[in-house]
């Protein structure tokens, strides 16, 4: 397959869910993969027809209608290059290869910008059978505790894909600008005053009561937005300070 | 608070859902909170007393049992040092910082090794409403899409979840512990009474003006050894106001 741009290569994931058991899951697995960005769904052998109409798929029945149908993984997979399978165990599958999920999530996603890949889940109660797990190239285990490792179905599709959606956009939030140090000193001086005028501050006190309040605000991290808003108050408490 | 080793700092991390209207979800929460090595869940108001029986909890059920009910915001937050919200919006919040998981689960984490955190979760369907917000230092928001950016509780709690334990392994750098919640809260009523007793605050004005003014000492992110001094200048320059 020809390199795809990264927005389109999520195209190219396929989550297979092997004999989900609860429409409530699949429905749950739906809308975690419209939040992160991800398209098709494939399932084999869903225990209720009626899973398409799984209300628990908010915001993703488009998705969920849309999700084919297949009579078994071989199936589902066939045309995938990569088949990865998730586990909660962390011995049974030794015969195949396990990798914490954040190592492979970067190895599937390499895989995306060339071609297929199938992420496989198991039923909600027995995971994926040993025939299902036959066909994956390797597993990918979600760190969760040793004494409670088996996870809800919809939650673990949502952390899969979190955690592959996550190295994909790299885009920063906008920070938070912060108050000039103008400001913060115009701040200080204004609380100093408030703090002599009431007496908390001794009149003569050294400078280093000025330098013990400074660094407070500055410890305050102050941001620029907010930094009016401050002074303004301080200016009002200040004129009926000095009533 | 004395530091602990990295093992035990989980049980400081409160998680906290505020209106929570669905048993399923609630034991969907606590279920990823077990998988994952968390302990604390508090419940604000939650609609159906029946929650504790959420048969989703599958494995969590002591833990949920254990989980302690209040009837606000303010105290189920009240003994924590950083209190954080979740959301799913880009833009309705921009008075608070709004920070990506992956940075907000570090800061959240140096944070464990000081003093107790609060991840709080909103209600299905609305999420935190402004009242809520404005008990939050900061925000974390999962990189969701733009274009469906809700997620369903119990999975956006996993995510979460995931995320904090995911570092778990490197040993993060001594944080300075911030000032309980309880604290934050004295101050601001505190501060409140100055403004009003100053002017800047008119008599009757409605309880937005309260959320601003919490909002805003919210984003100082008050240190714990800082919070002592603060709120004695405060007193000091209130008890000259009401001269």
């Amino acid at each position: 397959m020809a390199a795809l741009p990264a927005s389109r290569q999520f195209d190219r994931l396929c989550v297979v869910l092997a004999a989900a058991r609860n429409p409530l899951n699949i429905g749950a697995a739906a809308r975690a993969m419209s939040n992160f960005g991800f398209s098709r769904l494939r399932v084999v052998n869903p225990y209720q027809i009626a899973f398409r109409e799984a209300r628990s798929a908010v915001g993703a029945e488009k998705l969920l209608a849309d999700a084919t149908e297949y009579g078994s993984v071989a199936e589902a997979v066939a045309d995938c290059g990569l088949v990865v399978g998730t586990s909660a165990l962390q011995h049974r599958e030794l015969q195949h290869p396990v990798r914490r999920l954040e190592d492979g999530a970067r190895t599937i996603r390499e895989q995306l910008a060339v071609g297929r890949v199938a992420l496989l889940f198991g039923s909600e109660k027995r995971g994926l059978r040993n025939e299902d797990l036959s066909h994956c190239n390797w597993l990918v285990r979600i760190p969760t505790r040793e004494e409670h490792s088996s996870m809800n179905l919809g939650q673990a599709v949502a952390v899969c894909l979190f955690e592959m959606a996550r190295m994909g956009s790299a885009e920063p939030l906008p920070a938070t600008a912060m108050a000039s140090a103008g400001d913060a000193e115009r701040f200080t001086n204004m609380l100093l005053e408030a703090l002599r005028a009431s007496g908390y501050v001794k009149p003569g006190a050294d400078a280093s009561t000025e330098e013990k309040v400074r660094r407070l605000v500055r410890r305050l991290n102050l941001q620029a937005d907010d930094a009016e808003v401050w002074l303004g108050m301080m200016r009002k408490i200040l004129h009926k300070l000095r009533d």
